[in-house]
Formats: structure tokens, C-alpha cells, sequence
């Protein structure tokens, strides 16, 4: 392990997913998942997020995009939130999502807009 | 119908794939795929791309990214030349891979960076 | 846009999926997904299911087997109960879902029919 | 083995993909693939395409949509033709296609489509 | 069918997945479903799991791999405990779904280590 | 970076796929491609192949799976050679792609039997 890659990692991670959100993610951890949540930090968060060649507004974008494709809905919620964190605005969500709509095919928009709406209700009542 | 739309469509996808690419695909349609041509102008490219509220560049970044996870590689070699074309460096498009091979998996990153590196490979010695 | 395509998408649209169903979408939607249930009425269900070289009951049968490889379960369960409404019957369903079995594996196969007869049992309920 | 579905999957088979087709198929199988050819015969084509409860025509139609989702060319390629066998028209597949691009996204459209037009190119050369 | 290929497959499916969970699966089935239940012992658990060149415990490494990255939660559950009951121990699937998440991308390697955990809390709660 | 992980990564991707594949990766590397190749080599192979906790034969056999299903040729083929340098036999790898056709559909069987007597052919011939 890479310890200034790891802590660079972690620190973008609760930058951009929020603090509290990571502070459980790590002390729930246990041996099971521990070595993951290390990979997280450390490749996910330390070596791709950590680059600076592309803005993190600009990063928070692609994954909106990517991980609608991909159909994941807790990542997207938890994505969402930080893309709104990062800079990303409702409407430049909204035009992300009717991309991802024609090239993603209309069942993934459907989806997507219902979760970005839902992540916006709860957001507004908090 | 929406004329206007369409027509906005057909400028869009000539100035972003490339007026020559894009009169080949308009002369050769038959019977069989020209409602298909219709609707990739009027609906892809006039509904979508015409909004202005994200500018080329960026659609051409959320492309390559959506379009490497579809694993479409025609497509794919289309819209990393469009994305060159809309101002994405090629540093960009390295950047682009690196946070997809992360989310969608390495034999994802490793066939988008391959394609990349293909298309860079022709466009250097036309 | 189209106003014709829009209108002819709106009545096809509830149509299938049901009057209230649709008026409850519509009366929802807010100025971040309006454009996209413009995009669902206008493109989807106006320049495609208004096409009449394909009976609705076919293109019924068609998104189940679609729907469920694309594994989008809120899309499947409004698309089951539509194609119903189209004509499809529940025998047929099956024969659709034995067959996407087959394609999409066995898990995509568990998945629909556990889904199928979800919906089933709530509409014998109603 | 049940060796009356494995032999009515095996005529159904050659009926549909052409008996040319299916008796190369047999003929080159090996120790390695013997086993999947025969579970192929009997279970994708016996117990599934050997139901009658939907005509041959709608299995082709199905298949055809399917297939162009799961990103597959080469099965993509001969369904067609058993396609064209079973009686869907080139309109028709045109129709599923259109369908198939808004449901599947446009990228599968776009892949779908070509290789529709590749196939007809080589059987009106033949 | 092939009465003894069914018969084998109702057993091994019993054996792995649990007793009560088949005989629930049978008893709930009705005229829509019994002919995919009959596809699935006879097929997926006789033909395939009945097989004796790969021991059961690396049958169940690859299920937990491949419906990992399939994205089929329900099936996913079911096939952790099956794991379990193969001898497959936390340890390795901790290590499969690292790999998982190398290969399938993060967000599927996210999902599938909650899943994994809500099983084991279950399990360790019963 | 992790010095000695980037170079147990490269140690065992040139045993795994091959010395002269991997000097050929290396050196053909540029400034477009050469971070991604680190990550390969420090992520995929060093700190998820460089974990002890399961043999490289059944990381192999994960891999024939789960590359199957992600319907990725390109490095289905060169991980399919490396199965078979990790003492995965060709019968196995016939067992593990009979049950990837049943959890993956019938299509994704197709394609990585055909590719796999592919690469059996090429190197019986060298």
C-alpha cells in the first residue's frame, strides 16, 4: 500500500461523499471487507479522483453518466449527492440524464430521473 | 416531423462526426434505415445535443465514457474523433478511461484504451 | 417539437400503460423532468409506438423480453401490465420469459418470472 | 438426454439456421464443444423453440431484439437470416430495430442496423 | 424430459440451496411458472450442475463471480448461502468479489460486498 | 505509487500472460497509455492477482467467467491462454463455459466456445 496515496484517497472520498458517510463506511468495516474498502481509498479514491487533470465537477459528470449505465441505484444516489457537492447543478444533472436516456436507451432514464428526483426530495425535507 | 429540429440535428452531427461521414450515411440510407437516419437527427442530435444548457465538449466527454461502458466500438471510434473535434484533449481522453476502466471494470479500460490509441494512430499519419 | 407526434405519443401512451398512470406522471413532473417526459411522449411513444407497421401486442411482447434483459424492474412491471392491456396473455408471457431464460440466463430468468407473478397476484388482488 | 427433444431440436434448429449451417456445426464438433452442441440441440432448441405455444415467426421476432441488446454479432447475424426463414419481413425488422434503438439506446441501434444491412447486402449478392 | 436429469437436478438444487427453499419453489409453483421450474432442475441443476468435472465449490466460486456481475441481487443472496453449504468460506469470497470488483468495475464490487454482508448478519442472526 | 506492488504486479502478469506479451505492453507504452498500464500492473495484477488467498488457477477460472459474461474477446483470448499456463485444463475450461452459457444466456456461451477453440487452434499450431 501506498500510505500518502491511501490518506489522499480517503480525504478526496469524504470530500466528495461526505464526511459522516465515510467515517461509518470505515468503522463499520470489519476483516471481511476491510482489504476493499483499503482498495476504495487507496485506487479508486487516491490514484483516479487524486489525479488533477480533470476537475472534479467534470469527474462527478462522467459518473452520474457511467454509473446510470451501468445500473447501480445506491452508487448513483450516493454519486448524485456528491456531484451536487462537487458543483454539478439540478440542471446540468437534468441534461446528463436525457444523455444518458438516448444512449443508454429510455428504461435507464426512467430510472435514473426517478432516482435523481427521489435524492432531490430528500435533500429538500433535510 | 419537427423540421426545424432535424435540420438543426443534421448541422450538429456534421459539425461534431464530420460533414463527409455524415453525407455518406445521409446518401447511402435505403427504405430500410432512413426513418432510422430521421430519427438519430431529429431525436439524438436536434433534441438532445441541440440543448444548449451543456456545452459539445462536455457531451463529448459523458459519450466516451457511456459509450466505452455499452461496449460499441464503431461508435466509440466516431465520438473520440467528435470529442477531438469539441475540444477534448487527447490528456482528457486519457483521463476520461482511467476513471472508466475504475467503474466499469478493467477489460473495459483495457479495449477503450486500445480503440483510443488506434484511432490517435490513424488520425497521426492521414 | 412535434405537437402532433407529442399528442399521438400522449394518447398511445395511455393507452397502454393506463389514463391514470400517465396523468399522474404528467401532473408530477417539475422543471427538472419535464423535458424528459416530453422526450418519452414526443420520441418514444409518438415517433415509435406510433408507427403502425408493428401491432401494439407485438411491440408488447417485444419490451418484456426487452425490459428484461435490460434488468429494469419498475420498467417491467409497468410494461407487463401493458401488455395485458395489449392482448398478450399471461400464456404468452411465460412462453416470452422461457425464451429470455434461455438469452439472458437463467438468473435474468428467476428475476422476471418472480416479477411477472408479482404483478399477477396484485392485479387478481385488485 | 431426452433424445426425442435433443432430435426435435436439432430439425428445429436446421429449419431455422439453415440445415448447411447446423450440419458444419455438428460435423466440426469436438470433445471440447460436443457437449454444448448437444445442450444447444436440446434445451435452447428442444424444450425452448420446440414449444408451440408462440409461433416460430414471434420466436424469431423476439430473438432479433434480444440479441441486438445483448451485444452479440455473430448470433445477431444468423438470427436474422432464421429471421428472414420464419417469415419476418425486412420492414418488420426495421420496425424491431427502431424499437430496439429507443429501448436498447441508440449505440445498439446503430450496431444493429449495420449489421441488418450487412446481411441483406451479402444474401441479395448470393 | 429426461426423468432422471430432472430428478438429479431437484436433488442437487435441494442440496445446495436448501431443502425448504425447493420445496417452497415447488410448492408455489402454478401453471405460469412450473414449465421455467421444470427448465430449471432439469437444465441449469441436471445438465449443468450434474456434471461431475468441476467439484461443486468452484461451481459455486464461478456463480458468485458471475452474478455479481450480471447485477441479479435476489439470485446473488440465494448463491452466497449455496456458497457457504459448498464449502466455499468468507475468506474466498471476500477474495472472489475483490476480483469482482477489479473486473466488473466498482460500483459492482460496492453492491455485491453489502449483499454479502446482509447474508452473513442474517446468517449469524439465525 | 507502491513500488513493490507495481513490480509483484508486473512479475505475476508476465507469468500469468505471458513475458513477451507484457515486455511488448510495456515498451510500446506512451505518454497517452502509460498511467493506465501502471495501474494494471499495481492494481489489477499486484494488489488483487499479488493476494495469496486464492490460487492462480482459480483466479484464472473466475476470470474465463467473468470476462465471458462481460463480453470482452479481446481479453477473453489472452486470459484464456493465461488459464491454461495456471493448470486450468481444457475440459475444465469447457465446464466452466457450459455454465457460463446456462447463468449468461445461450448467446454468451456461443461466443466464448467459438473463441475458445480459437485460441486452442493457434496454439496447437505454433
Amino acid at each position: 500500500m501506498d500510505q500518502k496515496t491511501y490518506e489522499t484517497g480517503l480525504r478526496i472520498r469524504s470530500e466528495v461523499l461526505g464526511k459522516e458517510y465515510v467515517e461509518n463506511a470505515m468503522k463499520s468495516a470489519d476483516d471481511f471487507n476491510r482489504p476493499f474498502q483499503a482498495l476504495l481509498n487507496e485506487y479508486c479514491w487516491g490514484s483516479v479522483w487524486g489525479r488533477e487533470e480533470l476537475p472534479r465537477k467534470t469527474r462527478s459528470m462522467l459518473n452520474i453518466a457511467m454509473i446510470s449505465i451501468l445500473n447501480r441505484p445506491h452508487e448513483l444516489r450516493a454519486h448524485l449527492k456528491g456531484a451536487l457537492t462537487n458543483g454539478v447543478t439540478r440542471d446540468e444533472i437534468r441534461e446528463i440524464l436525457m444523455q444518458v436516456a438516448i444512449y443508454g436507451g429510455i428504461p435507464c432514464g426512467v430510472d435514473s430521473f426517478r432516482i435523481a428526483r427521489e435524492v432531490f426530495a430528500e435533500l429538500d425535507k433535510a
